[in-house]
């Protein structure tokens, strides 16, 4: 026994390098239809004076959020308001500054102040789920929908978005119910997986990412700024749709229910650079970049 | 059966948060013994004009690495080198801009231009390994030494240090002995643990990370800068002890070995603070921070 597992080893060892594509070279040979389209009703772009920042919102995961977030935008509710904490490792949050003063905050129209918590919804078994094998510190099961890292706990039949770098939520007081998406964040750190679960994410940032976590960090308590101009204006947050089509970004993102997909979670846990000496066979969902490139 | 599990739980539901202190009620409970000073020899000062960066080393982890970063850092290495690489998400990293120029780069005089990887080093039964319960993504176990968070494998007796935000490596090219300590890198982004046993981490910022962090990303491959003038100046880089004591950054950091760190790692797998509506009963090592405070 010990015999033929040394030599299934050496073979292995042996054949594996020129068998096994890298992850340049899983890219290299992506196809038309590996890629798939941006809905423009489902992307949020976020203007300041350091460029677009781009969210691609996912409504099976936080349909009332998202919803929400739309008529919000709609309104133009965050033009000229700002973002408000960059906390290093953490959070950048964006949010209207007068938000504690009753009389000078602005007043919310047509969306509404508050939703019911989104924290998880109903395990839906028809979504196409590509699962990781691989063990999680938080979740019993993760992977991969639409694009986006999630969770999954088939005993209480629940799934719920992970907290990645770049993925956005609704921040909210403590009572659940208390968040509704005129105060949003990003994760700008690691990824702070304690927060699943416990406030409502509803996107994820796919392009300027880098133009928030680049911002200075807050010195105030729990990284807000302290004084008012070292706020960072909001120019606007529009829905993709409402922008004229000259003037939106067009971008196609790698879908993840594809086998390349699978391919590229393989490349990751034994990554066949030759850079690479020791290959640790596993992945984690929030180390698992998914591609986006204009649309060509 | 049923019964009884329902009514154990209720009253674990009813006691549990008047029983369970939270993390700051633990924090303000501290006592002296619980910090502990740094050590001068394997502390080390980056500083920029953002500011001073401070580095604690670990020998235990990579003797040869600690010992070659002095020798640089004591015949001023780095005075005038610079940041060349901000690459979002992933690493900060400094070097001499000319190093692919051989008539233009800095010689190296008593410091060694190259050593052996120290990717991971032989497990230490003796060091006092607060090791997590919890599972982990990429190692079979996981913990913290002395303030590092680290991984250890009891089949193969290996020990190394974890790739979290804010930890520092010495960069290498393919070769596994091409690293030295002259080329180094910090994380800025979630935890690349895939780059574990790969690279020889041989420290971690304890203050001054967010001056890293908040840097402008560079637009070239890899996150480096494109232009000399974009490179961030690097001041200097020094051993503490070789700095005047009344220069120096006077700080304390939380022991890892202690009763009350125990306790923090189970009031961050169960948050207790009324903000969290779902206690996971998980943690990761790479999200307990290791408090640092100004010596008292």
């Amino acid at each position: 026994m010990k015999i033929i597992i040394t030599v299934l080893l050496s073979i292995t060892a042996i054949a594996a390098p020129s068998k096994k594509p890298d992850v340049a070279t899983l890219m290299a040979a992506a196809q038309s239809s590996d890629w798939r389209a941006l809905d423009p009703e489902n992307t949020l772009y976020l203007e300041l004076a350091q460029g677009r920042v781009i969210i691609e919102m996912s409504p099976e995961f936080a349909p009332q959020h998202v919803a929400n977030v739309k008529a919000l935008a709609r309104e133009k509710y965050w033009d000229g308001l700002a973002i408000v904490r960059v906390q290093d490792n953490y959070v950048v949050q964006w949010a209207d500054p007068n938000t504690e003063k009753p009389d000078k905050k602005r007043a919310i129209k047509n969306a509404k102040a508050n939703l019911p918590a989104e924290f998880d919804v109903a395990l839906d078994p028809k979504l196409q789920f590509t699962a990781l094998t691989d063990k999680d510190a938080y979740a019993s099961e993760t992977g991969f929908y639409n694009g986006f890292a999630a969770g999954r706990d088939k005993k209480t039949k629940k799934q719920w978005l992970l907290h990645c770098y770049g993925y956005v939520g609704a921040g909210r007081d403590n009572s659940p119910d208390s968040g509704g998406g005129a105060e949003l964040y990003a994760v700008i750190g690691h990824a702070p997986r304690h927060l699943d679960r416990n406030v409502t994410l509803f996107g994820r940032v796919i392009q300027g990412i880098d133009l928030l976590s680049s911002l200075p960090r807050g010195k105030g308590k729990m990284g807000f700024y302290e004084k008012p101009e070292q706020n960072i204006p909001i120019r606007s947050i529009r829905v993709a749709a409402d922008v004229p089509e000259k003037e939106r970004t067009q971008l196609e993102i790698l879908r993840t229910d594809t086998k390349l997909f699978k391919d590229l979670l393989e490349a990751r846990r034994n990554r066949q650079e030759e850079w690479f000496h020791f290959r640790v066979g596993r992945i984690e969902a929030c180390n698992v970049p998914v591609a986006v490139r204009e649309k060509k």
